[in-house]
């Protein structure tokens, strides 16, 4: 049982962008994305044009393009991206369209299996992207070398 | 998210030979489980050497062979059985050997999607394969065409 390497991805996507939330240069491109986590461009451009679609992430071009988060880490839900991400929560033949199992409407694997499968959303739900970073926000940083970007600057009260 | 083929087709022997036991011919084939579910005799011989190794299920060969459930269908958890068959519960990279992801040892992934997994399988520990059948075991028998075959005769007390 695994999830997708879509999910996966898109998980690193939206880490990377929390973490990088909040400093002076808070945009990120795919370039920079796909050399921390070495992964393929072109699998992330997929990945990056569904959460523009999803509606995770801001994507725009140009010289002073780049991602962002469209909402804060807190507020985006582990098991609602999941349930996003997944093209599929069709754990056996029988969740699925074209089920051609010869006991599908006595058996009651499809009822237990689908308690179980609610189960394991429900602890997701109780999760958010802000969640993945918690107290080591600051190792996470410096494994994807983002710890010596400054802060973005506020706006001080005038003394 | 999905069960692998081989969990799926476990189950389906398993509860073709549970829906079987209990009538006088309760030995079945693997072609005649072929037959029901419509799956290839190729992938069922894998499957029930993996269940007969595992020891869910006796496998004997000549005219009087056939395939029987070694244990009593209430006594087979399926959360066990999930585990036993699934060659992998490893959701995401960070659960595996062999793992590249540059954030595995900050980030809270891995113990958020395990709290998830380990729900998942709570669940299914709650069941067993007596379960799948539940009240419907006749319709069970139907659709299995099992429902014309005697009951396997029991001592009666002398009277």
């Amino acid at each position: 049982m695994r999830l997708t390497h879509f999910t996966d991805y898109s998980l690193r996507v939206l880490t990377y962008l929390a973490v990088k939330k909040g400093k002076q240069e808070e945009r990120a491109t795919i370039a920079e994305i796909a050399e921390r986590f070495a992964i393929s461009r072109n699998h992330l451009m997929k990945v990056v044009r569904e959460l523009s679609r999803l509606g995770y992430l801001h994507a725009t071009r140009g010289k002073h393009g780049g991602l962002l988060l469209r909402h804060a880490p807190a507020d985006i839900s582990l098991g609602g991206l999941v349930r996003d991400t997944e093209p599929d929560l069709g754990l056996v033949e029988c969740f699925r369209d074209g089920d051609t199992c010869t006991i599908t409407s006595a058996c009651r694997l499809r009822p237990i299996l689908g308690e179980a499968l609610a189960a394991f959303l429900a602890v997701l739900d109780r999760y958010t992207l802000a969640d993945l970073l918690g107290p080591q926000r600051d190792d996470l940083e410096q494994l994807l070398h983002l710890d010596d970007l400054p802060p973005a600057v506020e706006a001080r009260p005038a003394s």
